[in-house]
């Protein structure tokens, strides 16, 4: 996605140790006209998949998933990082490791909005080794649900993420796919989209 | 604001201690249509201010704060309750202490995206001891941006969160109010919108 692209070589700083910071847009403050274009080719690419819902992790995938969600016309669920003091109920739940932060958390489903009867398009801000989407992939299949696909908005190519998912039979659509963040430099592969 | 109402008696769940559950649509599952409307709602009210950039926190309060920011053609921002990783540069940041939870954490924004020249509207999911909604004051004010008002989905109005609001002299504009939540009812003052 060109204007996504453009967006990341203009705004995108590269930190040490293969980070990508894009808080100018999409992790701390949000072009909303951005994401609404990145929900509108997010939903072309998976028309007709018959999603019912739109998957995604708090708190920097909400934007763009709202965003495809509403293209779609379907609900989205945020996952929570935490059990909060207001998911009573049960939950399905899966754990997720950060190499970035050396932790293992717990993310989470309320159980009553997933079931057998859904077809679950998953949307995150990053894909980098790919833990967090397939912590959400989990909750999808322990509620029954059917995953059609994965929208990225920004995959780091040399991680192994796109590859895991795959692996697992899960398409995978990113907007833009970076290819190193070596010397303070942005380099791309050709995006999905 | 009648149709949040009506989605609160069908949809809300009262538990314990005076805490509503609002799952269903707002704060884990969301309906987009709703929070559209929301955002177009608190856009009226607010019109005319001047408003240079919504501000509200993580991850309730995205969806209204993003259609709202829409509906004002102006970029979101989301505080973020802890320090991350890639938030390396300089940060506003305030103490909030949660009632519900009886721990106090840090909101922070970056220094980058606010400053005196900004006009902010405040969005939040809850109102209730208006302690989160505080530190995104203090936020913008330590910014030396303007606040001109904070726009609520749901107040519980019961508790003192729009008197120590009012009392700051920042404008509260609640679509729900909550009079009480018990014996498992929720009962309803009259909307501000």
């Amino acid at each position: 996605m060109e204007k996504l692209v453009e967006r990341i070589k203009t705004h995108g700083n590269v930190l040490g140790e293969g980070v990508l910071k894009v808080d100018q847009f999409l992790t701390h403050q949000v072009d909303y006209e951005l994401m609404k274009e990145i929900g509108a080719v997010f939903a072309e690419r998976f028309q007709g998949s018959g999603i019912t819902k739109v998957v995604t992790i708090e708190a920097s995938g909400i934007a763009p998933a709202l965003y495809t969600a509403e293209q779609l016309q379907v609900p989205m669920i945020f996952a929570r990082k935490a059990k909060s003091l207001t998911m009573d109920e049960e939950l399905l739940t899966a754990s997720v490791y950060s190499f970035t932060k050396q932790v293992t958390s717990q993310v989470s489903i309320s159980k009553k909005f997933l079931s057998s009867e859904d077809t679950v398009l998953i949307i995150d801000d990053f894909l980098a080794n790919g833990q967090a989407a397939k912590g959400l992939i989990e909750l999808c299949q322990q509620a029954g649900a059917n995953v059609v696909g994965i929208g990225i908005v920004i995959e780091k190519s040399f991680q192994s993420g796109r590859q895991l998912l795959e692996e697992m039979g899960i398409p995978v659509v990113s907007l833009a796919r970076i290819a190193s963040l070596s010397e303070g430099q942005v380099s791309f592969l050709e995006g999905d989209a």
